[in-house]
This record gives structure tokens, C-alpha cells and sequence, in this order.
């Protein structure tokens, strides 16, 4: 056991204060890092408030983690003292089901366990997550970072990253696909730029005029307002795929009108109730209307290849953890571009 | 101009009666067919009904049809008079755009026209279907019958076997595939033939223990009752695809829990607001909520040459046009196995 320097959620109502607690001794299969940076998600928010009824406290959050690895167990081969690694939303999943042996564990039978607010498979323990000074996981969980990516910015490619990588994927995005991403945050601003790298044609979706200079900046080649019922208009039937960030509940039905026959709409973003749609604008033109959750494991380490070969990476803006909860604060507001991360030397130098 | 003699509803409450019109003369582009049979689809009635707030009087309804050609164009190639042929939903498109050509007809851009309540692109007129005793249509729209395939009982191919083929074929069903067919009526009887005759595993799902013998009969692997909770629990993520052929809105989220990570939940039946979802139901396994609207004339005369090869038939009740309006009262209750053929010598033989 190591004591570990963190800052946590102790109720729904409580900002982020220092918290001090124990990581487990390393397994044979685990991993341990010393923590570098770590990149600030919508959903460790949603978990420290209890947002989804579903938190367990003290919450640490972090589920975007770079660290140096300072520890194997005897069994783990691959990774060596001295790495940088990452650990993204998930550390252990039930590895037996079809979907763990597809390279799924994000869809894990048995349910994977995540990084924080989730329960040790092995002694039940609370899972705490990247807002602390190191960490311990298992090893298939813990990946090697590719050569030339900046881990300071690579944070957010564990949880912003895969979550727009995987579906972009899936429906196979490339050269000739016609990609709308609809929401401009951290996860509307890396679907852009993992569009356009895979060589899309990308065009961003926004209720903002103000947001078409961004836009341009990050890569897309057009900006759409969706206010604009012209617009709107001229846009029927213009996209293979509408990848939707937006982070709360929305109507999906003028998304739909955009895509051309055989077009999917992703949700990624919002979880919770959708307004109800007229199924016939699915029937016409056998479109679909599909969801999408962080990445597997393998699909995780393609897209850090993918983002370190073509140099993508977020646009972050570091902080010190103790200006987490004034970062909180501004994303609420959006007022972020795109993706705050966490200097962790700024915990090691302080009180706990 | 040729006199036919049909069958029409004059408004929405009427029931259908005998009804006389004219025929366009052929066009170069045109192919004649003498009507031997025409199924009897759902969306018949509704049209006669006015159920859909579109429907255009007189309406002769009718979109399954069996004839056998009797005069041909000065353009027309690749059919011949004395050939038996088939015509679906559609008797033409724009042939310009981008879905005309890619073989997606039915998702024309500026939309196909209907085999009846449609208007004729070139001169506006009324366009009247296969309750009449001949048909005049584009030739790219009449599809040449393949050797083997028993003309009375091909009839409803050409819609509930085509909304359920392409589907089917768009979601890459085969060997290996676990695919549960809701709904065991016109489209789903097929979609349960035509998914065996892939190769994929098919389970029928019904709220009617009944109906296990009849979902065997059509060639199911497996019944699943939706009301057992037990048994709906236990079939959690076990299908790759539910084929939804349910003729009214419903609640599909039963059915999205049914669905493995990555399965697909197909609306062929249900044209209607659907109730709310949460989103977290697609998440959460990257599901699809899709909807597909019969299929493009080259899928159909594949889908055909696949039943010709396979030897799959829809289960059809042969009846008389005069006994129509019958057949729609027990339609409504479901008493037929599966579809209706009308045999239109009854037609040619009678007073119009």
C-alpha cells in the first residue's frame, strides 16, 4: 500500500479538496505510474455533483491520465520502469466475454470498471481516478505512449480523443465522407480534428456565428449554423455522418434532415432522455440513429498511433490542481478552449 | 389511352368499388403489363383511409404486382412482350441524382414517384395501381420475374419481401447472424424466411405464445416472448439485429436491451412518433436505431433472383378483388397467413 495525495468530491454539494488515501500494492498484472498530467472531463463533474445518481464518495476524478511508469508486477511484459503511459476511462473489465475477446471492454459483459467511481473487481474497493499523485492498474488497461506525442497535451485524447475516434471509425470516416460534428468542446473540438486527419470533408455545426473562426482554426473546411434556416435548408441530405458532442438532451430531428440516405447520426455527448422522433425520418432514407462510448483498448493505442503520426493533438490550457474547482467553474461556461488539463506537479509540491 | 377497369376508394370512408380510367399511351420509355396479381399490403388501406393525410381520390391502391407484358416501347430493351414481370412500389424516379445512381431509387432526391397516389413526373397525372387490370410504367421500374418463381405467390415480394431483404443485406446478415424478428405478420413472416435463407440464426419475438407454431412453421430457429420477463432478461445482448416490422408505435427500448454491443435495431413497419429513448441505451454498446423503406430496383430484382434461387415464397391467401373489402376487415385483425394475393382474372371477368 502507498498513500496517495489527491483531491476529492466527499459529497454532491462539497468542491474538490486535498484528500489523502491508499493505493493497493501492485499485483503481479499491475502497473503503477507516477501521474503527470490529467486532463479535465465534463463527467468529473457530473460525478463529483452526483449529476447521475450513481457516485460513490469520496470521488477523485480523472480519467485522462498520463503518467511514468515507476513499477511493474512480475507477469506484466510489454511496459518498462521509465515508460510514459496512459489510462483513460476504464482499469479492468472481465477480459472473458465476447465482447472483452473482440477488444470492447468498454462494452464488457460484466461491466467494465472505471478508472474512478467504479468498484475494484478483485477486493471491491472504490476505484479513485487520475486527480492524484500516482496510480495503480492493471496492466492491460495501461498504455505505452507512442513516440512524439506531447503528454502534457495527449491527456485528453483518453476520454475526448477516443470517444470521437471510435465512432468515426466505425462508420468508416475517410477521404470522400462528409462529416458534420455538431458541438464545439472538448469532445466537438477533437471530432474535427480526427475527422479532417483521416481525411474527411468536415464542417462544424453551431448555433455560434461567432464559433466559424474556431472552427477554421481547428481544421474544418466549413462551418454551418444551425439558426439559419436557409441554411439549414440548402443542408439537407449533405452528410454521411453527424457525430453530436452536445453535451445535454436535444432534438435530433433537424440533424436527421442533414444526413444523405444511409447517414448516422452518433450521439456521443448527451446521456439522458431524447425528445421523440417521427420514425419516418429514419425510413426515409435508411438512416440511423446511433450512440457511441469511449473506445476499446486496442482502438485506444491506434487512435494515440494515429494522433502521434499525423501530430493531433487537443488544445489545452494547464492549470494547478488547485484551480480545479475555478476550472470547473468555466466549463460550465464553456469558457475553455477545449480542454483543461492538470499539472500534477502542482499536487506533489503541496500540502495533502 | 386504354380503358382499365379497377378497383377504387372515391374517398375515405368509402369502401372500394368498381372504377374505370384511362391508361397513358405508351411512351418509348414505357412497358405495358397485363395485371395477373397484386398483393394486399397494409399501407393499402391506410391510403384508402386517408391514415396518412396525403392520400390524393381516387385511390386505386396496389403496389405488389405480378403481369405479363404486352406491349413495349420503341427504347425498351432487356424485356419483352409475353414476359413475366413485376412491379413494386415505384414506378419512377428522377434517375439524376446521386441516390438514382447509386441504386437508391426509393431515397431519390427529389423523390421517387409512387406506384399509386403518386403524381407522374412528366405530366402530373394521378398514378393508379394494381387493383386494375393493366399497368403502364417507366421501364427501368419493371423488373423482369425470374424463371421459377411462382407468379401468384411472388406478388408480395415486391414489397414485404423487399422492406425486409434490404435491411437484411444493408446490415450484412449471413451466416453466424443473430437476428429477431418482432412482429409476425406480411413483412415479418418474410423477414423471418428471408433471414433463414441468409444463413443467419433467427428468433421470432411475440407477445403471443400462440404464435410459436407458426414461427417454427416459417422456418425460426427460436420464440421469444416478450411479455416473459425472465426470458427477455436472460436474451439481453444476445442479437446483432432486431428487424422491427411492428405496424404501430411502440416502445423499442425492450428491444434496444435485446441487442449485442454494435447490433442494430432496424423500423421497417412503424411510421409514427416513436416514444421517448435514452440515449445511454445506444452508448452503451454503440447500438443503432435505423429505419429502412423498401429497397432500389436493382436490390429487388436481386432479392427476387435470391427467392427464385432459394425458393422463398410468402405464405399468401388467394382471393377475388370482389372480396377486397373483406379481406382488409380481417386484415386489421391480423387473420391472414401472411398476405393477401388478389387474382386479378377475377377482375377481367366481371362488370366494372
Amino acid at each position: 500500500m502507498t498513500t496517495a495525495k489527491a483531491y476529492a468530491a466527499q459529497s454532491k454539494t462539497d468542491a474538490l479538496a486535498p484528500f489523502t488515501f491508499e493505493r493497493r500494492a501492485l499485483r503481479s498484472d499491475d502497473v503503477a505510474l507516477d501521474i503527470l498530467y490529467c486532463g479535465v472531463c465534463h463527467s468529473d463533474l457530473h460525478q463529483a455533483r452526483n449529476d447521475w445518481h450513481n457516485s460513490m464518495y469520496p470521488v477523485v476524478p480523472g480519467h485522462e491520465i498520463i503518467g511514468r511508469v515507476t513499477a511493474i508486477g512480475s507477469d506484466v511484459t510489454g511496459i518498462a520502469v521509465g515508460d510514459l503511459a496512459a489510462i483513460g476511462c476504464m482499469v479492468d473489465s472481465c477480459m472473458e466475454c465476447g465482447e472483452c475477446h473482440d477488444d470492447l471492454e468498454q462494452y464488457c459483459a460484466k461491466g467494465s470498471t472505471l478508472t474512478y467511481n467504479g468498484k475494484d473487481r478483485r477486493d471491491g474497493s472504490l476505484t479513485f481516478g487520475g486527480y492524484s499523485d500516482h496510480i495503480v492498474a492493471r496492466d492491460h488497461f495501461v498504455i505505452k505512449l507512442p513516440e512524439g506525442l506531447d503528454p502534457e497535451r495527449a491527456a485528453p485524447l483518453l476520454c475526448a480523443g477516443i470517444t470521437t475516434y471510435s465512432p468515426l471509425k466505425r462508420w468508416n470516416v475517410g477521404p470522400g465522407t462528409r462529416v458534420a460534428v455538431a458541438g464545439l468542446g472538448g469532445l466537438g473540438h477533437m471530432g474535427v480534428k480526427l475527422a479532417v486527419g483521416l481525411g474527411a470533408e468536415v464542417t462544424v455545426l453551431t448555433t455560434s456565428p461567432s464559433k466559424a473562426a474556431d472552427a477554421t482554426a481547428l481544421g474544418a473546411h466549413h462551418v454551418l449554423i444551425t439558426t439559419d434556416a436557409d441554411a439549414m435548408k440548402a443542408a439537407t441530405r449533405s452528410f454521411d455522418m453527424v457525430l453530436d458532442t452536445i453535451p445535454v438532451a436535444h432534438d435530433v430531428g433537424p440533424y436527421l434532415r442533414l444526413l444523405a440516405p444511409r447517414g448516422v447520426h452518433v450521439i456521443v455527448g448527451a446521456i439522458d432522455m431524447l425528445p421523440q422522433i417521427h420514425s419516418g425520418m429514419l425510413l426515409g432514407g435508411q438512416k440511423s440513429l446511433a450512440g457511441s462510448a469511449i473506445g476499446g483498448i486496442a482502438e485506444t493505442a491506434e487512435m494515440l498511433a494515429f494522433c502521434a503520426e499525423k501530430n493531433i493533438l487537443p488544445d489545452t490550457e494547464t492549470i494547478a490542481i488547485q484551480d480545479i474547482n475555478h476550472a470547473y467553474e468555466r466549463m460550465e461556461r464553456s469558457d475553455v478552449k477545449y480542454r483543461f488539463v492538470i499539472d500534477m506537479a502542482s499536487l506533489k509540491g503541496a500540502e495533502a
